[in-house]
């Protein structure tokens, strides 16, 4: 398998490495900064650096791009132009209405891992960073199916746990559980500093501080461009937060303790379902489900979002094609556990489900 | 030495166990809830259970009053009452002004400890839940050097790092650094339950959201009382949060990428400013400073407040007077890196510093 990675960070040095390392790939890396392709062919996330996007892309079967989201569908568009019907192309940003609506092409399938850390650079490329790490794929109606079935047998093959959901979904979603968060943070440092400052001496602050404000401010560049790439859905998060802060200050300047109290518990209620979400995934024994679908273009898609939106991750999938190739069989592993809803959601479509569920 | 304990909780049972095994003390402890004794007694925080506050107050060297924040004026107020001209009272309440503008005693100083867990109760009580903590103290005017000095080595003895700190700017810092990233924490939780929810599916959320809230949710009965003791420090902050938040919509809505990246970047120095102190505590050598002192009300508050606000710990302190009592000699012990500037602090008191600065 041969895999172009263009954009040679954190990010795509990690696909590079562990792609190389658990699976065999031969990867090819561009990065307009050479010493990044440099830092990535050193600590081995890379055969080979190309000199340039055409001839890094020309002959991969997939093409990752990991360039900066300001960037991502101009060199999206490049990669495409530069590749063959059998490329599939994905990209890493943290946004992904933007290039979902700008690129309609049934070989791009954009994507985003739920995964970092607080270095940068593929100096510190980890075949490991994504083990166990959500990572996003948004198909489109147009996607095709067996491109989305590759596509999330290579992640799963690298480690991470591949779901499907929308492009808004995925947006309003990290609005709420990053990017919010991190201007949050990037709040409350300053007004720390100023409300402790003035002479430039700070008492001491305690370690939920420090966790609460861990990601302030991160990379200017990437972050700069990460809020502008989802602004209207972080200004409705921004919007929603203020109306949360001036409720609870009503509540303060009322005195009113029993609607801080039960404001209170609401969120422990809140954190409680946030957390048993988070912890679900992965546990158990998988379980196959086997459906029949026709080769409707798309319906790869429909399945895979119908489940993403549930919150049911799919372990693995197979697509067979009859030997017509108008119909065919998906076959779905997903947890035990979550295997009665997933068939419910399927036969939902309109679909036969077949498994011992 | 012989300490009581009102209000066996977390916090009391520590200071209970760190007494007995570090300091040899005698500790007796009340608790309106029996269950709460019992758990003090069985974990070692106790020697003595008392039957009512007056018992257990009654001939104590010092006493801790460890009751929640509503109550805590009440319970000083009748600790004070029932003990002598020599016993010292501290409490441990996060809010506090409230007390101190309510008790004007020369034997209360007024105390936070900046340490807890995710635990409460007696129970999960441990010797070493303060060691290096920052251990907030409210001298006033009418404060007895003497038991300053004897209250800060006696949590010195139980690991913590005694720091003084005047009533306002404590609130002032802890709705900064505490109660607003609590109120924050409750509503990102809510919103991002809103915002993913819907049909109890909820997609994964990654670690840094994780990070972010761990505090939201927290017991309620505790916060409530947080909340409104310190209600108007925590209600400006909560209005210059809604002001820099929108400060940062207003940016997004203008697309101004330069003025997003400059506030970026101000967040990366404040939190670093505020690491830097976090971090600063504690380390190199220690270096003593010898203050001549009329013995004056208040001028060992003085002196602590005056290198509490410079961010200064003291190590240790002791007072010596002389033989007529009108004068006496403050030792203090502080970071060799801080000696210099705690020495120009405390000459701008008009006082004469002896050391080898």
């Amino acid at each position: 398998m041969r895999v172009t990675i263009l954009g040679v960070g954190l990010i795509g040095g990690s696909v590079g490495l562990a792609a190389r390392e658990r699976l065999g790939a031969h990867v090819t890396g561009y990065d307009p900064d050479a010493t990044a392709t440099a830092a990535g062919l050193e600590v081995g996330a890379l055969d080979v650096a190309a000199d340039d996007l055409a001839g890094a892309a020309g002959d991969a079967d997939l093409v990752v791009v990991s360039a900066p989201v300001g960037r991502i569908t101009g060199v999206v568009r490049a990669a495409l132009e530069h590749t063959g019907a059998e490329t599939i192309v994905t990209d890493v940003g943290s946004a992904k209405r933007g290039v979902v609506d700008a690129v309609d092409d049934d070989r791009f399938i954009a994507g985003h891992p739920l995964a970092g850390a607080e270095t940068s650079g593929a100096r510190h490329a980890r075949a490991d960073l994504f083990d166990g790490a959500p990572w996003y794929l948004t198909p489109t109606a147009t996607t095709s199916g067996v491109h989305f079935e590759r596509l999330a047998r290579f992640l799963s093959g690298i480690g991470a746990r591949p779901q499907a959901i929308d492009a808004a979904t995925h947006d309003r979603l990290m609005a709420s559980v990053s990017h919010l968060p991190h201007v949050i943070a990037n709040v409350m440092v300053a007004q720390a500093a100023q409300a402790l400052g003035g002479d430039g001496s700070l008492p001491a602050t305690g370690p939920s501080f420090r966790d609460a404000t861990r990601v302030a401010g991160a990379n200017t560049a990437m972050w700069t461009d990460i809020y502008l790439a989802n602004r209207d859905a972080l200004i409705d998060q921004l919007d929603d937060a203020v109306d949360r802060l001036r409720t609870v200050r009503a509540a303060l300047v009322a005195g009113d303790a029993a609607a801080i109290a039960t404001w209170n518990d609401g969120a422990r209620s809140d954190r409680e379902a946030l957390l048993q979400v988070g912890l679900a995934g992965g546990e158990g024994a998988a379980r196959e489900l086997r459906v029949l679908v026709t080769n409707r273009p798309g319906i790869v898609a429909e399945i895979a979002l119908a489940l993403g939106r549930a919150g049911i991750n799919i372990n693995d999938m197979t697509l067979s094609p009859s030997a017509d190739q108008r119909t065919g069989e998906v076959a779905l592993w997903v947890a035990a556990a979550q295997a009665g809803r997933a068939s419910e959601l399927v036969a939902g479509l309109g679909l036969q489900v077949e498994g011992d569920t």
